[in-house]
């Protein structure tokens, strides 16, 4: 070891202090813009780490428990705060570490959601209507969504803010829930964790929360990744990422019954009826083509699938996007992992017999990137593989397929699993009406998220969205991980209290309700006191 | 197989009609008050009645999607007239196949439950705030609580009535969320299933619901429970019953994302403060004994578990309540395996150094029945090998633990796995304050009702109650299996609505709002129409 003496290895945040790791190794994250290694290495840590951040994180959640929902809003607004005061350096690291664009996306979209989401969450845990407090009267039982103990979170590569494991929509919910976090920084972008980690304990010192409500390690082994997930120490674990990586996780968690909230992957279903196509179809290439390669089409509702009528329309359409396709400058991709996935997504999908509509084959070796891809395969052969052809192509690519009839689109619909959204484009003119209550509800059943005649890339964080979905979109249909208050939801448990003296009770559950939230009591939402 | 012509087979229900299974074995209840078995056979079916059953539910979740939900409610009260008017052969069947009193416990308490929770889940089902509907109007998102797809249930031997997978609280959950049901009668009372069961069809056939809204086998092989569990078709599980069963099943459902609603085990902590028993320990030996002993302390949340002082009272406490088990006639078991069960359990635990407080050791062999059973171990003991002596012991059986100090009361609560319930009984006059708060927090954490001065055999049908609690007491502690709406929820998914044209949104989402019910329209809870 003594020829390293020199080299500078980041520290991890573990136990209210940055020390060095015990290592098992180091890595070092690529800059995708110039296919080159960034000058800053990091570690792996050892089970030895994993275990000082659960043993810290269960002290701080007891602590949490007796500390009000106040303090931690100010924490999150604190850190919303201080986030903006360090947006050129947090943007232009994210930019070097993933290649996406500086502005408008990092400067100008991304980062003022992830403050957006901090001081929303923030203005929940404030208020407590989230927490569904619900009071029988009569039988004096009560209950209200109590916080469900340490959350572990492994952020995705796509979003280095706005879904961070150290700042993001499941750090934001998790901590506004009442939990403290173990976050698991991205490989890819642990210089803008590592910065978004000091901030944040920083904003913790400020209002007065343990330190050990954020801690963060910057990899860990995979027998370490499982033995985490079934430690019980642990509430809850979020993970966005790869299907492989997320389902080995969540069957470690499955097994000591630990929530385990995963978006694993999605293809995002569009169907073009063929009214909207006659009416409307120069128009919907441009809208396709432009939300499928927005962000090199790194997102996670990216519309990976579209079914479009096999006829004359539809090869127009078809024709219009390749062009389109072909005449876009290809973004840069993430990673090099990111650009080795696509590509080979894209050549599974032609083993399977989709056909190239792109002509583009260029490669720039310069970046991490591919030629904007757009491949097509008839209706029938789609139907006699579908499991091939639904392989997620993680980038600015996608497949069309074409539908000789309506039972022939049904029938491809049945066949998909199930995603984060799913589009239906129609006529204005009512053409398709019939053609959509046919189709509309089964593909209902597949997706978290049903549009119409909009592109699913934008996720509003509105208290009404589902970005969520049946399996594999997510791991359990009934939540979603974008949308304050409910994505607060799932870092919480059921708290009954039966029969509890009334100076026992947590504020939310008080007869003054001294917090003024909405409770349910005897049936009716309310912001009363009680009695 | 010419020689069992005769034999009559009780035939499943199956795709609308009751058929003979596609065998692969046979089996006969016992009757537990004459530890003999009753003259009727029923069928273990193969993959082939799994099959078809779930064809068909897939066809009646389809169907079920565009019937009003004023139909399920229909359904539901339905099928809870003629559960009471089918009451004397219900009861009567339910106490051959159980042995549980026939009056006042299944005439008189639970069959007015399960008729109850029927018509609250109708009322639900029919008035719709269940299914929290969430209008963001200024992004015209807006999402609600659909249908899930089919649920399996799995219903537990100790309510026949009540959590029985064709009438109980899952079943009516399940339905009034908008799925068809596919129920696994249980097989030690195949009988009160069969007669459920029919009076479900018939109800269905009243109101108009497709036939295959409720399907039952009366059993089916392990791996066939576990390829059911793994089928995709399926919506969601609802199991109650033994750890061993439960988690196998469950990890099945877990691969593929199955939500899998599990009630594995539970013994229930209750603490007995020192100033509690000062004050009042006569009475508390009193009701621990009468809740312990209640229905052979046959209960998902019979108090298994008592940490008393190590002192006087405490000393006084434990003779009492060994003077009353030891004073009451041992009820009456529900099945050989329970008896067997409790028996292995009381072993494991005398095995781990427990010593019984009890004397009674008469065995009757006329009926399945054990004698009811105290034991007593130091808190020192305890916590040398706390799994051990948590060993559940389901039945009319308790362990007593005395704890020398605050502090090692505190390490014994620490050292528990989930529960459904814990309860800490402190004096009136404020002795045992500073202790209760030093104490409630960490039982807090491990369980999911928390009751004050009160056993926890009582499971209210309120809409604040949690059934349900931290790993092992359920799969997931953010969900409840009694109270009506919440348990509803478990049957559902998010479904987002995105920019959906206005003629094409469900009910419960239109401007209208023509159902009346809450929802919350940008961020406050209301019952008016949008705009």
């Amino acid at each position: 070891m003594t020829g390293e003496f020199a080299l500078y290895i980041a520290p991890v945040l573990i136990a209210d202090e940055w020390r060095q790791a015990a290592e098992t190794g180091r890595f070092q994250p690529d800059n995708p813009s110039t296919a080159s290694p960034i000058d800053r290495t990091y570690p792996i840590s050892s089970w030895r780490d994993c275990e000082a951040a659960l043993e810290a994180s269960c002290r701080a959640a007891n602590a949490l428990r007796s500390i009000p929902a106040e303090t931690r809003a100010r924490f999150l607004e604190t850190f919303a705060d201080a986030i903006e005061a360090s947006a050129d350096e947090l943007c232009a690291l994210a930019h070097e570490e993933t290649g996406l664009p500086l502005a408008p996306r990092l400067r100008d979209v991304e980062l003022p959601r992830t403050t957006g989401q901090l001081r929303a969450a923030a203005e929940a845990a404030r208020e407590g209507s989230w927490a569904q407090a619900t009071i029988d009267s009569a039988a004096n039982i009560r209950s209200v969504r109590g916080p469900i103990g340490p959350v572990a979170i492994f952020g995705p590569n796509n979003f280095p803010l706005a879904f961070n494991g150290l700042a993001g929509g499941d750090f934001a919910a998790a901590i506004a829930a009442g939990n403290p976090v173990i976050a698991k920084a991205h490989t890819a972008h642990p210089g803008t964790c590592h910065k978004l980690a000091q901030l944040a304990l920083q904003a913790l010192n400020n209002v007065g929360l343990p330190l050990a409500t954020v801690q963060m390690l910057y990899a860990i082994g995979r027998e370490d990744g499982y033995r985490l997930m079934q430690d019980r120490r642990l509430g809850a674990a979020a993970f966005t990422g790869s299907r492989h990586a997320g389902l080995a996780l969540k069957q470690a968690a499955d097994k000591v019954g630990i929530p385990f909230y995963a978006e694993l992957s999605s293809i995002n279903p569009v169907v073009m009826l063929p009214g909207a196509l006659r009416e409307r179809g120069a128009e919907l290439a441009q809208e396709f083509a432009g939300s499928c390669l927005m962000g090199s089409g790194q997102f996670c509702t990216n519309p990976g699938l579209v079914i479009v009528p096999s006829n004359g329309e539809g090869e127009r359409f078809i024709a219009r996007c390749g062009e389109l396709f072909d005449g876009a400058k290809p973004g840069t991709l993430l990673s090099a992992g990111t650009m080795h996935g696509l590509q080979q997504a894209i050549t599974q999908l032609t083993a399977a017999g989709a056909i190239p509509v792109t002509t583009s084959t260029a490669v720039d070796e310069s970046r991490f990137c591919v030629p904007n891809t757009l491949l097509r395969v008839p209706g029938e052969s789609f139907l006699r593989d579908p499991a091939a052809f639904q392989t997620e192509a993680f980038g600015n690519a996608a497949l069309l397929v074409t539908s000789e009839s309506t039972e022939q689109t049904m029938a491809i619909l049945r066949s998909l699993e199930g995603n984060l959204t799913g589009c239906m484009y129609s006529s204005v003119n009512g053409d398709d009406d019939a053609d959509y209550d046919l189709l509309a509800p089964v593909l209902r059943e597949k997706v978290g998220r049903l549009l119409n005649d909009k592109m699913p890339t934008g996720v509003a964080v509105s208290p009404a969205m589902n970005h969520g979905g049946p399996f594999p979109a997510s791991g359990h249909p009934g939540f979603t991980a974008v949308g304050v208050p409910a994505s607060l939801i799932r870092f919480s448990k059921l708290d009954c209290y039966d029969n509890v003296r009334p100076q026992r009770l947590p504020p939310l559950l008080q007869d003054a309700n001294p917090l003024g939230a909405w409770r349910s009591v005897d049936g009716n939402w309310t912001r009363a006191p009680l009695g």
